[in-house]
Order: structure tokens, then sequence, then C-alpha cells
């Protein structure tokens, strides 16, 4: 290896595919808008010059605004004429309540389109054709993996399914209990674990919980800032069940949105949720609640928080699913481990 | 940064301290030996000749034979002059079955001797001090943490306390059941972690268990390896509680010693395996044995594998361990997560 190779080699952040450079700050702008843009896919966009620098970033605006390629390009303005558009999603074809955004793209004269992910909705796709049809390169799959495991996992899942996404998120002990034996469950996960839920809930459409869960914590349901303060989006509070609530729970404040879902089969309760608008869920219990969606195929991704301690009594963070034989356990796949404090984070998803 | 400094970053692993290289090899050859040494702790020795070479490399023999000083001197012969001994554990000055090791390495004509952690034992320390009275050069705590969390770790427990050190091993879902509702539970955890199981047991002086896990399971609690064959160290089973055991139950065939230690406090247990010579002990269950263990202070460190699965339903991988409040429960540190095929191993340490 020459010396120049292993100079490459550590500085390989700088000298990163400038299209790869382009694809995560177009990622990083969608992640701005996850939570605000519901039914609508929270896209990125960058523009890049002819000579490949960044002339224009942008995302999705809330339903009824402009789609990330059209803000991206109003930033550009003439210096797109003969760019490169790099897009997370396919751009569309379809004149909704703004304009398509392949022909914004092919208007503002780009000469290239890299997208990473294809649009899977009849309506919407289609757009590389259309770009191709008017003499414009496109190349799709970048950083493909990425973008549908990250920004556009809820809105791709819902896209091809009709329901919502749901993330079952729940706080257990290593010894998997969610509280100990006299009930007392506050904290069982730690301060730095709290704080990232509040920005997971941020990011959501909608947050769920059965009646058991109103009536043993109360829970407020919403997502604060570090001063506590709430945050800007307000995700709709939903709670699933048909005992009655007290009137001055504090789910029933004006924080934020709450509806009353009646009990019934998880995936009419995630109708009801796509009926309003949303797509991207996050079940936050309890067990029984949680045991109903697993044993529907209703769970989509769980977000365990496991505090590093063990109880060795107390009710379990999940109930009854179905399951009466090892063989017939709810199988997952682990997909990241990470430290949230002192407690241990994992991420998995189903392999049913 | 010059050009030179970044090259020797790079090679980083080719330029490693001699010391430390050699300390490394030192805790390898210790690692060859868990398992055989007990009561004496699995020490590992290298020698070095006057330009830094290896020329000798040891670790302690079983009890009455050489320790690993001695081995490493042997190996190196009359190169060991003028040379340095690294050895992961102060050098000995008591008279046991063996001479003490300060004075053979003095008779050998060790210039320097570098060592990881100072002997705790009133009966062998002081061989630092007999070695610089003898004109040595001696240096301690060269990768100490590496070495008391590593090789040494349940002996210096012993010598610390005089108790066997616990490890608690389980296998969970990941919502904390051993079982599923009909007692199926072979096997919750993957091959790979079961094969692990077998290499971890090889290392142990003693494998506990009570007698509602022979009645459910019957298991046989030999390590074995890949191939299915006994290994040639046999770690002794331990059969806790006084319920009567089926004659022709496993763990009571000829593949290893068995002992029975009737119910009782989890101390009395512990002082009945160290009245054998047991230093590292794995308590592999059942619920009741660990809560109790738990319970009583007697884990020091727990080595959970976490199937990617849930089940909703089933018994507790932890029994009761007499904690009625969160305030109370039992809290951990996690030490390191890793995979272990598809399953989540967690190596965890008691904060109290
Ligand atoms: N560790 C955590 O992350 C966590 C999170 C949340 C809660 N918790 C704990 O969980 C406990 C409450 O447990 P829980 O199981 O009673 O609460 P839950 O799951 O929140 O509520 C159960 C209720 O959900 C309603 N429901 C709606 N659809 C259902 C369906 N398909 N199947 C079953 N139920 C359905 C029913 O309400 P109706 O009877 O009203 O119809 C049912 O009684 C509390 O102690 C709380 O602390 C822990
Ligand atoms: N997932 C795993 O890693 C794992 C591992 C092992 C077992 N298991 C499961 O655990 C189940 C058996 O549970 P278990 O709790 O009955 O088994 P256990 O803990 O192995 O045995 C309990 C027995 O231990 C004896 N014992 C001795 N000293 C004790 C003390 N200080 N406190 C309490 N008990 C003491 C008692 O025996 P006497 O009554 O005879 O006096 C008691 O009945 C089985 O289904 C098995 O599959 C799972």
């Amino acid at each position: 290896m020459s010396g120049d190779d292993s100079r490459a080699d550590r500085f390989s952040a700088a000298t990163e595919d400038p299209l790869d450079a382009a694809m995560r700050r177009a990622i990083a702008a969608s992640e701005q808008v996850r939570g605000t843009t519901s039914p609508n896919p929270p896209v990125g966009c960058v523009i890049l010059d002819a000579d490949g620098r960044v002339v224009g970033t942008g995302a999705t605006q809330p339903p009824g605004g402009p789609h990330a390629e059209v803000v991206a390009l109003r930033a550009a303005g003439a210096r797109a004429a003969g760019g490169t558009a790099v897009v997370t999603l396919e751009p569309c074809v379809h004149t909704g309540r703004t304009g398509p955004c392949a022909d914004a793209l092919r208007q503002a004269g780009v000469a290239r389109v890299v997208h990473a992910v294809a649009d899977p909705t009849a309506r919407a796709a289609g757009g590389a054709a259309a770009l191709r049809a008017a003499g414009i390169e496109v190349r799709d799959g970048l950083l493909a993996e990425e973008v549908s495991r990250g920004p556009l996992r809820a809105w791709l899942h819902f896209a091809r399914t009709g329901r919502p996404h749901v993330t079952w998120k729940y706080a257990a002990t290593l010894d998997g209990r969610s509280a100990a034996a006299d009930g007392t469950s506050q904290w069982i996960s730690s301060a730095d674990s709290r704080a990232e839920v509040h920005r997971v809930r941020e990011r959501m459409d909608a947050i769920l919980v059965g009646t058991g869960t109103v009536a043993a914590d109360d829970p407020h349901l919403t997502a604060r800032d570090a001063g506590g303060e709430l945050t800007r989006r307000r995700p709709l509070r939903v709670v699933v069940g048909d005992r009655d609530i007290a009137a001055d729970a504090r789910v029933l404040d004006s924080a934020a949105e709450t509806i009353r879902v009646p009990g019934g089969p998880p995936s009419s309760v995630l109708d009801a949720l796509a009926d309003r608008g949303a797509v991207d869920v996050l079940l936050e219990g309890g067990p029984r609640l949680a045991g109903a969606f697993l044993e529907a195929g209703c769970i989509d991704r769980i977000l365990a928080y496991i505090a590093p301690s063990l109880l060795g009594s107390g009710p379990a963070a999940l109930g009854d699913a179905g399951v009466a034989s090892l063989s017939q356990a709810w199988r997952l796949r682990i997909e990241e481990t990470t430290m949230s404090g002192v407690d241990l984070r994992i991420s998995a998803v189903p392999t049913w």
C-alpha cells in the first residue's frame, strides 16, 4: 500500500463518495420532519449543482405543503440546472395537493436523480420511468437499507400493508418484570432511557395504551424536551378498552389530543388509527394489550429498555400472547443493542 | 502529526509494548489452565531474556505441581539470567507443596519482575518485597484490570472472602421466561449458546443446581466438546436440596463426580464447596435456588443468555429474591453485551 493510499484510508470520512454524503444529508433532513408528515412519507432531498456542490436541501412539509424535492429545488434555484437530485424516495408522479415532483425536477433541468428506495404505492410510483422518459439519468438503491430501516420504515410498512407500523416499547428488569411485587414501577428504567423515550414519542403519530395502564399509572403520554416543556409536535394519545377512566386522568388534559378506541381485535384498533392518518404508532403497553397485539401479529418492532436489575417477583412486562408451548414462541431477530445510560436498549424485529 | 507518527498508529498492534505483549501471553497461558488449579490460582508467566525475547512460558500446574513461574523458568533455562519475568500474580514467598517462586526467580538471576495484581493472601504475599530485598526490580499493576476481571477473578474473590465465586448462568426469553406455559424449555437458547456453556462449564470447579431442576429437566451437567465427547476436565456436579432424586438421574452417572448438599442457607452451601477446594462455581438454577442465592448476596456475576423470542406466559427465570418494592431491587452493572449466535449474552455484576 502506498503512502497516498494510507492517507486516503485515514481520511476516509473526508473523501466519502459525494453521492453517499448527499444521501446521508438527505436522510438527516428527513429525520427532522419525522412525525410531521403522515400520511405522507418523511422524505429528504439534496440538490447538487453540476460541480457536485450542495445547493439545496429539503424535507417533506406537513400535509398540503410542498414535498422534499420542491423545497430543495426552491433553495437551489437556477443552480439545479445540470445538477443531481439525491432523494430518499423515488420522486412521485401523481398530482395530489402539490404538483408531481418528477415534473418539478424536469422543469428545474436536473440531469440526474439518485434515490434510495422505490415508491411501492401504485398511485405515486412510476417517477423513475417518467424521469427517464424525460431524458434524465436515474439511479436507485443508494443507501436503500439505511433508509428503509430508518426514516421510511413505518411509511413503507403502511404503504405495503395499509396498516400503521407498530413499535412496542417497554421497560423491564433483566428478569422481565415491569413492576415490583407491591406494584411500584417508577422508575424501572434510567433517566437517560426515559428522556430518550420522549424523543421517540415526539416522532410518532400516535401513542397507544390500554385502560389498565391508565388506571394503574395515570401516564401523561406526552413528549417533553430536556427542560420539561412540551415539544412542538404533539402525537395523538390513544386509550384502548371499554372501561371508564377517571375524568381527571392526566391523559385527558389539553396537552395533546386524546381519543378512546373500544376494545377489540388489534387490527380494528389499527384500522381506526389509519383512518386518522396515523402511520407510525408507539404501543406503550401494558402487558395485556401488548400480548394481544403480539398474538395478532400487529407488532412490527420491539424497543426494549432493560434495566440492570433483578426483582424475582412482580408483574411481567408481557402478558398472554397465545403461546402454549416453546415451539410456538414469537421469534425475533435482534437488530441492535446499545446502552442507554446504564440500561440496555434492544431493538428487535419479528421473523414471522 | 508527522508521517512517522501516523505510521506508528496504523501499526500499533505490531509495535505494542513488549511488556504488554508478554503479559497478554501470560494471560492466555493462564486461561489454558483455568479449572485445573483450584484451590491455587490459575497464574500465567512469561520469561523474557535480557534482549526482551520470549524464552519461556508457563502456567500453574494442578495442586502439588509447579507454579507458573517455575514452569516458565524451566523452559527458559539459562536464558532467564538478566531477563524479565512477566507474571499475572505477585510471585509467592511461602513454601507449600512447591518452593517459593520468589526464590526460584532470584536463583535464575532474573533482573526484573513485572506482575499484574498483588497477592491478597497473608500467607503468600510479600513476594514483591522479598524480590526487591534481593535487588530485583519489581513493577506491579500491568494490565491489572484485565487480569483481575479475567483469569484471576474467582480466585481473588475467594482469597478476599473465603467463599467461592458464584456465576449465575441462565437462559431466558427476552420477556424473562425460562420455559413455556406447558413446561417445555428445550431449547430456549441457541445451539451456539449451548455450546458456549459447555466451554464455560469446563473451566469451573463445580456446577450447582437445585433438586427442582434435576426433577424437571434431568440435566447431565457435564462439559462436552463440539464432538459431544466429555472434556478432560470434569467439574464437580452438586445437587442442592433435601428431596430424593431419581436413582437413574443423569447427574448421578459416572461421567463426573456428583455430591449432594442439603438445603440450607446459600452461605453454608458455599462453605461446603470451599471445603472441597472449589473456588469458581457455576450456578445453573433453577429459579428458586437462584433467588435464594441472590437474596443471600451469594451471586458474584450473572451470565444471561437471552433468546430473541417472546412467550408471554410460563415460569420466570428468577424466583423470589426477597424483593417487595422497586427500591429493594438487586442492582447490577452490565459489564459486557455480545451476541452468541442469535442470542444476546449479557455479563453483569452486582453493584451492592
Ligand atoms: N413496563 C412497562 O413498559 C409498562 C408499560 C405500560 C404498563 N405497564 C404496567 O402494566 C400494568 C397494567 O397492565 P394491564 O395489562 O392491565 O394494562 P393494559 O394492557 O394497558 O390494559 C389492558 C386493557 O386493555 C384493553 N384492551 C383493548 N383491546 C384489548 C385486547 N385486544 N386484548 C386485551 N385487552 C385489550 C382492555 O380494556 P377494557 O377492560 O377496558 O376493555 C384491557 O383490560 C400496570 O401495572 C403498568 O404499570 C408497564
Ligand atoms: N432457564 C434456565 O436457565 C433454567 C435453569 C435451571 C432450571 N430451570 C427450570 O427451573 C425449573 C425448576 O425450578 P425450581 O425453582 O423448582 O428448581 P431449583 O431452584 O433447581 O430447585 C429448588 C430446590 O432447591 C433446593 N434448595 C436448596 N437450598 C435452597 C434454598 N436456600 N432456597 C430454596 N431452595 C433451596 C430445594 O430443594 P428441596 O425441596 O429438595 O429441599 C428447592 O426445592 C425447571 O422447570 C427448569 O426447567 C431453568
